[in-house]
């Protein structure tokens, strides 16, 4: 058996024309050749971002991406809603409270959403500056609306800070349309890049935002250093150069499937995983209308383990998908189809799942979740459904 | 002509073992295979640190590591004495002010070092809790005594931060030895590692004095995150696994060589490169007692340009050296002779060099540089000379 199979939510597997490009040798990180790569990065994620806006590029987690935006517009006492509802969301508002935020959150059941109106009433309540959204929230498997909260937050005059980590580059993210000041997302995604980059696109308005604010509490994740540099068309420290190699080759490639074939790849997926889970039985952590399109979370059936399930697909399979986090642990467990996942991935991943879940004694006909998938992809995609994925 | 040669002070070249390395499919970063790895670097970092401290693994750049470092003890109105002397030195003085700190600087000339007792007087003029050194300044070619530093710091029960991050892994390092309480390095230099990594060993006593640290103003960076990951052996946000695999291959490629051998192999290339300099009747910019055994400042001489030098260096030849930074841009030019650098390289830009000096009417007789610099390897290294850096 070759490596172990990642259907994790990240970091993804990566193709083999950007794990070559990572062994090329360095280059020098402060050459013309360097920066026109960087600029060449720079257009590719204005593409996948939908936006005109300057983006910052920073060697890091994606967390790391999530304190730049937020350390650079909070000051001691800025009110800041953060939208909860997951892990990722929750982080956003203890990031903003280690500056010194004065963060109300808007409580959502995790594995829910929330309605429009609610953000409408919370900011009213709160009289926040800032606003925050994960938009995909990873832990539970939801997508919010950050349509939604772009047009609330423009309606009380607020900055909209959206945590699209996990969705841009595979499902729709409207940076420009919804109205984003700070856009973050992360490499190791959906965008199929190595894991150690962050990026935050940022609007005009935020740009003056942060000319305003007089605290200064980031150096490294300031982002008024990265806007300086962009000016110049580099980075304000050494960029990892490697990592840049590879970002590059993965953004090319989604310039050749094309943004809209990649979501619409994403989007089959997702319905095939899902309509797969409940052919097979299985029960959905989110409603079906809040459901993410990058990574799929599934409740553990009563009377089974993770270790039954995740535990014998790593150990019998080969295959690793992820497990619940936090108040989720040993709940669910959730499955990637984000970056360069193929149907032929998802087929074997469901083909295995099913072996696991009747071993482990829970009923299940073999065929059932793949030909359920099978049935999905083939509507969707057609003729693309052999190509998708393959390069 | 293959790619450019990079005689930089970083992001150093990287030799083929380390960039295979890192074109190796992913793993998942939550696996017991992974955390393997992890512990072996942890192993390996402590050996070329000479620490038994644990060590905070950072994605990021050395300006990362470094902010975690400072923000993670400081709070606002904590005494920092910074000594200056330099562009990374004179950084961690703008860092702790960013994080409030009341920043009292011991002003050293660019290029030149200090005297122990001056840091003496200067602590207790002060009163300082934490004091920060650049140990290898590479904005100027010096490097200045951590062992004196580390000694005031202990008779005054002040906290010492080094930054080592182009002396870990080619000069001589004594963590413990010299009590240094958070020493900062990078992957970029002379680990001859992928960039985009950033390190910090903590000791006990650092530890405590964050844990008793009142003000919360990093989350990313803030090493307290790091301790409670290292006790379950992995990190606190997901690593970049690629740069990991980079890394892991370098430090085993010094543990090969062993660190002993790696030093006197630095050191030996750095007096090479500075007798050279001296018998073609170019000047160093620290005095000789000073001078950094990992990067060597020249100065530009009368009547040549940077172009004169560096650009022809790199037009005609293909070889990419440092320019000065800040107030020295123009008047130096900075050979780096880190990492995996060997007699062949340091003789190939000598006679480069040679070449371009005297195109560039500075009169030098071919030869001269090379001949001085093979003595001092021949006398240094011995039958080791052939064999440095060949792998």
């Amino acid at each position: 058996m070759v490596a172990t199979k990642l259907m994790i939510p990240g970091p993804v597997e990566l193709d083999e024309e950007v794990l070559l490009a990572l062994a090329k040798p360095l280059m020098g990180h402060r050459t013309p050749e360097f920066e026109e790569m960087l600029e060449d990065c720079w257009r590719l994620l204005r593409m996948v971002y939908r936006t005109r806006n300057e983006i910052a590029l920073i060697t890091g987690s994606g967390t790391a991406a999530m304190e730049a935006a937020v350390a650079s517009v909070v000051e001691p006492g800025t009110r800041v809603l953060c939208i909860g509802g997951g892990k990722f969301g929750e982080r956003l508002g203890e990031i903003a409270r280690c500056f010194g935020a004065e963060v109300s959150m808007l409580e959502v059941e995790w594995g829910g959403s929330f309605a429009p109106e609610e953000v409408d009433e919370a900011l009213s309540e709160s009289g926040a500056e800032v606003v925050t959204l994960t938009h995909n929230e990873t832990s539970t498997g939801v997508v919010h609306s950050a349509e939604a909260v772009g047009r609330a937050a423009r309606e009380h005059d607020a900055l909209f800070i959206a945590d699209a980590i996990t969705s841009v580059g595979g499902d729709v993210v409207e940076t420009d349309g919804w109205g984003i000041d700070l856009c973050i997302t992360g490499s190791q995604k959906c965008l199929a890049a190595p894991p150690g980059l962050g990026f935050v696109a940022v609007s005009e308005r935020a740009w003056e935002w942060m000319q305003e604010r007089k605290a200064k509490h980031a150096f490294y994740l300031d982002l008024l250093r990265y806007r300086k540099a962009l000016k110049k068309r580099t980075t304000p420290f050494t960029p990892s150069v490697t990592l840049i190699y590879g970002l590059h080759a993965a953004l090319r490639r989604i310039e050749r499937e094309t943004l809209e074939a990649r979501i619409r790849r994403h989007r089959a997926l997702a319905e095939a995983t899902r309509r797969a889970a409940e052919a097979m039985g299985l029960s959905l952590l989110p409603s079906r209308e809040h459901a993410s399109n990058t990574v799929t979370a599934i409740r553990i059936p009563q009377g089974l383990s993770d270790d039954d399930i995740r535990g014998r697909l790593k150990r019998e399979y080969g295959i690793l998908v992820a497990g619940g986090q936090e108040k989720l642990k040993g709940r669910i467990f959730r499955i990637g189809h984000m970056g360069e996942v193929s149907a032929r991935e998802l087929l074997s991943l469901l083909a295995c799942l099913e072996q696991v879940l009747r071993c482990s004694g829970f009923e299940v006909k073999p065929g059932t979740g793949t030909e359920a998938a099978r049935e999905v992809l083939e509507a969707e995609l057609g003729e693309a459904l052999r190509a998708c994925g393959g390069g």
